[in-house]
């Protein structure tokens, strides 16, 4: 592709590499569009110079990714005509705070970026939520570009308009809805991804096929060697988990009702993480794909769903090398009544009682309000026996 | 007025104090009330229970405001069952910066409230704009109610849904966009405010005058003596000025055309607030006085204006007690050049090309683009100058 002299707005007039698939998320006069394939990122220039004409972009990335990739952004930026300036953060979960949100928001109006010019996030779920949650605040709103480089980013995070940081008393308590312009997901980028990262990205792919989309579960227990090795199978992956997502979006884009249904394995999930302190003890997808084993477990235990289905989903999860039960998680974890307790402190809880999502099967997730906790303590006290028997 | 049992969302079955007027703010699912008149802060609760069935009211207040206030609100709380908390900080400009910013986020955190609860600002301009920025971050977005309790607040800040702080490079440069659910002006606890500051946001009345409301200008040449005596004429003019501002923020919510016309006057004023460090030298109604006057006096040297309307407006600001020349501030003042660095800092400087409100006359107000700086700094350098002479 060759940058093209006219500047053209419309997301339907974007040109791309021919092997790129475009996912567009319809959200009104906020619709953008996904675009996903190998080689993106050096397309990233005339992309954004096209969605947003005559914008200065500042780049948000950490040192890891930067390392490996903010080079070929800052030529393709500056080949389009782009002025720029990086602003790196340091890598992990730690960035997600008041402190570097300030750093970034200071360091954006001292470059002089104003209402017109682009934040570009370049970078995992944590570079591109406190790049968002800046984009949405500086000058009450710049334009966004999200560019992710990590399988759980190019799959969940980046779409969606979700924004935020932590503080101490919870993760992404703070935050905005702020949709990007543009999102571009470069498939080769992950090849520098640790394996584990990747791994971990990959329970979030799963994610969408055990909520709604039995057929996909299907596809990748049959082709996710193929998803791992990169190529077509990688590119249809993750175009089928951000459409599946974009249409969840789509018609809730305030989290009021449906789009809930994303935290299948999250309410467990969260809980775990919190319980081994956001840390490599524990990455979140680890977390979740133990916590969409329990959610499959307890709807069976609650005579929602066959064991089958319950066994099919641990049975795929294991088979990736992901962790699916308690006894996995390195060092100690609290007792039932501990998890309980950081279960009821999560976001998820509304007005004092228990929203799970729940599940008749693969394929068919369901948001269950008023779960009683005590099934939800006794469950979790046998799960937990269960590891430290074995 | 007693609360009524049934909980009754919709804005129009709201009932209030028979005398108070009702300003309905049209922004689509957006749209909220203003209810201004003697009395309202002692029906608050139950206006609030009845807009926000259920919720819980997290107060924030300033420390001179809680004083006088902060008893009223929490009483009429407590009688319509609202269960609340008050957050405290220090009076002035000072507590819209990222310090108070993050310790008014984490007692609201801290204090459990949820999406469903309220942030209700009790306060001027500075309670209002800290305590929305944390309405609409806090898990994404609280319910916010305003109780402005100056009359700049009361005219101005509480309408429209601008939120925000300062950074070291300027005031305002990071907020969002969240508009409350519910404005509560209580003419009467206006009676506390000191008369500069009552002064000060006369300023902002006039300006709706002057903006596209000459009648409104007439009938305030007429009867300020009244508005800031109190009874009718005062419900009359913010009721007024509140119309006005939501007129133009209906049509123009984010600020892409229209909504800058409420920017008369403060190009000159930002300028002269910072020349003259945010404080008491110069409150914000002062400098925007100033900043009217010197709109009118170039709008006539441009030849857009009759020299008889900008005397007129100068008469009506001086008559009142307001400044309206630069000589009228105390202290040094850059010189016309350091005046025209901070104008072109000013956020209202799209792109490098500069943007005036300027005016044909009384009630005549339009956004000129691409006024050519020399012009301005000549007219700056006479201003200087006629205030050197005197
Ligand atoms: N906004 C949302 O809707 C949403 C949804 C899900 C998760 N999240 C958030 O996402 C975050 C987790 O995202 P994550 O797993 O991407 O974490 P991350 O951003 O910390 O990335 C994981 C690690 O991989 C590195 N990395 C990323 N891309 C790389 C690449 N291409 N090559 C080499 N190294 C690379 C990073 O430096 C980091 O060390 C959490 O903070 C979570 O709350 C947000
Ligand atoms: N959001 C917007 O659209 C918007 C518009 C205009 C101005 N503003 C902001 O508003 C702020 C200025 O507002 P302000 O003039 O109300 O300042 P303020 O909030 O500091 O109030 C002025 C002073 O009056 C005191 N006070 C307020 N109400 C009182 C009462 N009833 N009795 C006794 N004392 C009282 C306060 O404690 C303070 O000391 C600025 O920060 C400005 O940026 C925002
Ligand atoms: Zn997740
Ligand atoms: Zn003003």
């Amino acid at each position: 592709m060759t940058a093209s002299g006219t500047p053209v707005t419309s997301a339907s007039d974007m040109a791309e590499p021919a092997d790129t698939v475009r996912v567009p998320v319809a959200l009104g006069e906020r619709s953008y569009d996904i675009l996903i394939g190998r080689g993106v990122l050096g397309e990233a220039g005339a992309l954004i110079a096209r969605r947003i004409p005559g914008c200065r972009a500042a780049i948000v990335t950490d040192s890891t990714v930067g390392r490996h990739h903010l080079e070929t952004l800052e030529s393709s930026l500056a080949e389009a005509g782009i002025d720029c300036s990086a602003i790196v953060v340091s890598p992990g979960e730690g960035s997600k705070n008041f402190a570097t949100f300030e750093q970034v928001v200071d360091a954006v109006i001292a470059g002089r970026f104003e209402r017109g010019d682009a934040i570009v996030a370049l970078g995992g779920g944590v570079v591109g939520d406190l790049a968002g949650f800046v984009a949405g605040v500086v000058r009450r709103g710049m334009h966004f570009v999200q560019i992710p480089t990590s399988l759980l980013a190019q799959v969940d995070s980046s779409v969606g308009g979700k924004t935020g940081i932590n503080v101490s008393h919870g993760k992404n308590l703070v935050g905005v809805f702020h949709q990007p312009d543009l999102v571009l997901a470069d498939t080769g980028v992950l090849d520098t991804l640790s394996e584990r990262h990747f791994r971990a990205g990959y329970a979030e792919v799963v994610k969408y096929g055990l909520i709604n989309d039995a057929d996909f579960f299907v596809w990748l227990e049959e082709n996710w060697r193929d998803v791992f090795a990169g190529g077509p199978a990688r590119t249809h992956a993750i175009a089928t988990s951000c459409r599946s997502k974009a249409a969840i979006v789509a018609r809730d884009e305030r989290e009021s009702g449906e789009r809930a249904l994303l935290n299948l394995g999250h309410t467990f999930g969260h809980a775990l993480e919190a319980a081994t302190g956001y840390g490599d003890r524990l990455v979140h997808g680890e977390a979740i794909s133990i916590g969409m084993v329990l959610a499959h477990d307890f709807s069976v235990r609650m005579n929602l769903a066959s064991k089958d289905d319950a066994d099919r989903v641990r049975a795929h999860f294991a088979g990736v090398g992901l962790p699916t039960t308690l006894a996995e998680i390195p060092g100690d974890l609290p007792d039932a009544d501990g998890l309980m307790t950081l279960i009821s402190q999560d976001k998820k809880v509304s007005r004092g009682s228990l929203t799970f999502i729940l599940t008749h099967g693969i394929g068919k997730a369901f948001i269950a309000k008023d779960v009683v906790p005590d099934a939800v303590r006794d469950f979790l006290a046998e799960a937990k026996a269960a590891g430290a028997r074995t």
